[in-house]
């Protein structure tokens, strides 16, 4: 079976690769013909994982799976949410959108911090049938980015039960805890 | 009877002595000796007030008028908030703050642009006692800044029940209906 993963985020797409290895295949974006991809116009995360999921099976005629996940930070209502990948106004820029948050937060205390990464993982199918599930990470921001891994705010992120940051997990200690692997493998086990 | 405004915006100033006109003196914090300013670290807009008014009260020994407000948008789970004056991290910069808001919102609907301008004000005096009253100007962003007149987010505003936006009001038209005048108002009237 051959799935198509909306993102054109290589490191998402080795993510799901490494959590699908010997059920199913799964290709991404840049392995197919391009077509035009609409803005994420949704509010919701959910909203943005179908979205795209149904967007990739009007265009491919494969079944596609499409995430959308952000951080959730406490002391901002749970932005940058949905907006977490643009939230500098630059889509994509990791560094200014780090460095945006933590501008944000200077003046928070430390003990409102808190924060999860929350992700939605969308199948749509070419007969029409829809699934959505949610993986959560809880944890919190700290104020000098640590790590090389990861991608996103990883950097300022500390998972509950952690001391290191998200960027400083190993790939296959990430995928375990992961709000995206939480909803991978959900989703992987609703395939049988 | 003379009241300290916490507050080193001459436009709010204004604001609040056209309100008192005939009912008592206001300072503000640039006619008196500069105190060490505490940083806004609270979370909601009353905590902000309380906090910058029983500094001042701390200081000068005068009863003190504080106020927190910003803007709540909707797709943004009511931020910036508490956070306006400083969202793109540079506290104060109006040009920045507001390029930065329309580019979170570039991708959001046109019917998910509502908004609302939001006002709390704490007065403190001397012998302890305190107020905190609030108001609120419900409208909608638009994407394009207009009118020269007020401060902060003004430009984006349209307020309920009007064309124009609220930097293109006049300062008795936008006294009348603003979130800021609400609040000033009512606490105006609390003291009789």
């Amino acid at each position: 079976m051959r799935y198509l993963l909306a993102s054109r985020n290589a490191k998402k797409l080795a993510e799901l690769r490494r959590l699908a290895e010997g059920r199913f295949e799964v290709v991404g974006l840049d392995d197919l013909p391009p077509y035009e991809e609409a803005p994420e116009t949704g509010l919701t995360f959910a909203d943005n994982a179908l979205l795209k999921a149904r967007e990739g099976v009007r265009f491919t005629g494969i079944p596609t799976i499409a995430d959308d996940s952000g951080i959730a930070v406490d002391a901002l209502n749970g932005m940058p949410g949905v907006f977490s990948a643009r939230w500098s106004g630059r889509h994509g820029d990791d560094e200014a959108n780090n460095r945006l948050l933590l501008a944000q937060v200077g003046d928070v205390p430390d003990e409102h911090l808190g924060a999860a990464f929350v992700c939605a993982v969308a199948l749509v199918r070419p007969d029409g049938s829809e699934e959505v599930v949610h993986g959560e990470m809880r944890g919190r921001l700290i104020r000098t980015p640590r790590g090389d891994g990861g991608f996103g705010y990883d950097p300022l992120f500390v998972p509950e039960g952690e001391t290191r940051t998200s960027a400083e997990l190993s790939p296959a200690e990430k995928d375990a805890i992961s709000h995206r692997g939480k909803a991978f493998r959900a989703l992987i086990q609703k395939l049988g």
